[in-house]
């Protein structure tokens, strides 16, 4: 059988997990907007739009899902933890979506309870605009919880590590055809759609009919993101209208969209062998990442791992060439909290799960960055990723 | 010459209106901390994360943007209109990035005058969490119009109207070759990401080297997301697992960012000659979406374009089948307010663009959608979009 999504039974205890918060806080329930928690809690994938969702969680009875029409057969089909289904038909109609809300939360017994929510309203999107939650159920005590699912989310449980391997596979597939893909002379985009489009139609292929592609058509995908040649002294370029050179430095970026989890996956590479100063700066930027992986592991601070890739930044001279810290947290977001940053106050638990990449950036000449993904164990720390890391895997021979 | 992205001069007459209606209100600036803002005021097109951008306005002297450290090269390199750009090192560092945004406001002299923003504070994002203007600058008097910059975006400039015209040229490529690439037997994604790939390729080399794919590697798209068979009757499914059988309907999209600028096609289609019901349920959305489309034009109420629509799906019988209002405006979003819609209070005038796509849904059947954009003209309405609409052409045979 092929693990490809979160259990019910998962939802379930996720579910009685947010139960307990709320009574040990005397609350009667919780409202949340977000989309991401929403999904988060009963696996709910939509595409948010200006047409505003709540989910409704009493501390006894049914969850509640409430959705405009559009969405009501989509609930109905796909979201078995979710009994009661309501909706409204569209926004802004003559009667305001959260109106329609206000009077559900009546019927519930909860619009004059102490109850909680994850924002004061539904968001600001796409043109969307509507009143508090505060105006709307004006005798309710609300308090708002906008942290308890991203706390929830910083310690991965088995089926989500389960899944973040599996993004894993994929973006090594991805990031192995662009490799072979790539050649000079062609267009930067033609081989990343290349790479994507191949390395998802296997993933789908190979995973079969329970697998469900939430990233899209492009599931599994690598690209450049316009980090070629002088491009990638900017760590967030963008896409360009870009054709490969003899000489240019590569940085790349890899993962899949395992039923909402991800990984990632970046590697430095050359269009042709090195000269002696891109192979300098890849070296000290192999040894900081080096350093920074050896530092990993449970009770550690997070600060302290940014801080040993610093040191060798610092050892070998090329502090003013770093623009970011070592990584950051990663699982249903390309990044999440918390950041391997010395600013952090966070210590590394069993199940978290980082990504580790520090870099440097030569400005109008090229940058140097590799990413890979790790999680915390009990006794120490595993790489999750496995793609080559050294210069001599990583050059491109045309 | 090329037309493929925003004048100088016209970031220009943006900015000096802004700094018009800020006089007009006795304001001494305003920060922008919303990221499309930023790129429909000055142009600057970066990847959103957890770390904060802000742009400061003032009425008089140069224009402020605060980046963190790892875009400071991006902004030189790529944004002429900015002259003072300053940064942070990182996000969440030891020192808070909005503590030194708050010296740089003192600096520039705005922390005690009366001001405005677009929100609160920084945007909470990929785990980002920091404090609201207010309390970084207590002394400041901060008015906050956060719906200044949508409201300037729903008349579009002629500019913004060329860009979107772009745009459905390189959506029609891409839904074009989608019809000739899909066929019983083949996947959904494997035929979405030819077409992607095929039509991306082909607008980026047509385009030439002054044209930016800020869309990344699908700038020109086609899909059917799902909406395949009995997956069409859920007008928001998403993309599936899924093989194309003879009998399916298919609802498509298509698309392409030209500079941050859309526009959208979508078609009702048929694997092999459609049944006598698929039929039937064709002609009577045609009929609705042409309702409407003739019912366009200055002055015209919004509200009445949509009941235009549901007028046509309740003399024929099946106001039980409409799940969604009629349509909506479009151009740097997806979805943009003002709305196609009964409850809508806006008048139309020229210069707005809008989607227009009645559609109906017969549950674990099939769905029935056209859309296309629309320009409002000084004397009427124009059709930017121009794939075929009647089912002769939209029948794919094996």
């Amino acid at each position: 059988m092929v693990f490809v999504k979160i259990s019910q039974e998962n939802y379930k205890r996720r579910i009685e997990f947010i139960r307990k918060t709320l009574q040990e806080q005397n609350l009667k329930g919780m409202i949340f907007f977000n989309p991401r928690s929403v999904f988060y809690l009963v696996g709910f994938h939509h595409i948010p739009t200006e047409r505003p969702i709540a989910m409704i969680l009493p501390t006894e009875g049914d969850i509640g899902l409430f959705v405009p029409n559009l969405e009501i057969n989509h609930v109905k089909d796909k979201v078995p933890i979710v009994k009661d289904v309501f909706s409204y038909f569209e926004y802004p109609d003559e009667t305001h979506p959260m109106k329609i809300f206000a009077k559900a939360l009546e019927e519930r017994k909860l619009a004059d309870k102490s109850i909680a929510a994850d924002a004061p309203g539904a968001p600001t999107y796409w043109g969307y605009q509507g009143p508090a939650l505060a105006e709307i159920i004006p005798k309710a005590k609300i308090t708002i919880l906008n942290e308890l699912i991203m706390d929830m989310r910083v310690i991965k449980d088995q089926e989500e590590i389960a899944l973040i391997n599996e993004s894993c596979k994929w973006g090594n597939l991805a990031h192995q055809l662009l490799q072979e893909y790539t050649h000079v002379g062609a267009a930067e985009i033609e081989v990343v759609n290349r790479a994507c489009a191949e390395a998802s139609k296997m993933m789908i292929k190979t995973l079969g009919p329970d697998f469900k592609p939430l990233g899209g058509a492009t599931s599994a995908a690598a690209g450049y993101r316009g980090q070629i040649g002088a491009g990638s002294a900017i760590p967030h370029a963008t896409t360009g209208n870009i054709f490969f050179k003899k000489g240019d430095t590569l940085v790349t970026g890899a993962g899949a969209n395992v039923s909402g989890y991800r990984s990632e996956l970046e590697r430095t590479m050359f269009m042709g062998e090195p000269s002696k100063k891109q192979e300098k700066y890849f070296a000290i930027m192999l040894k900081a990442q080096n350093a920074a992986i050896e530092a990993f592991g449970p009770d550690v601070k997070n600060a302290d791992v940014d801080r040993a890739a610093r040191k060798v930044f610092k050892d070998e001279g090329v502090w003013d060439l770093v623009q970011h810290h070592s990584g950051h947290a990663i699982g249903m977001e390309g990044h999440e909290r918390p950041f391997l940053d010395i600013g952090s106050k966070v210590v590394m638990k069993p199940g978290m799960v980082f990504t580790i990449e520090p870099g440097i950036y030569v400005h109008g000449f090229a940058g140097f960055r590799h990413s890979d993904t790790i999680l915390i164990t009990e006794d120490g720390s595993e790489m999750m990723t496995y793609y080559p890391r050294e210069i001599e895997d990583l050059i491109i021979y045309d």
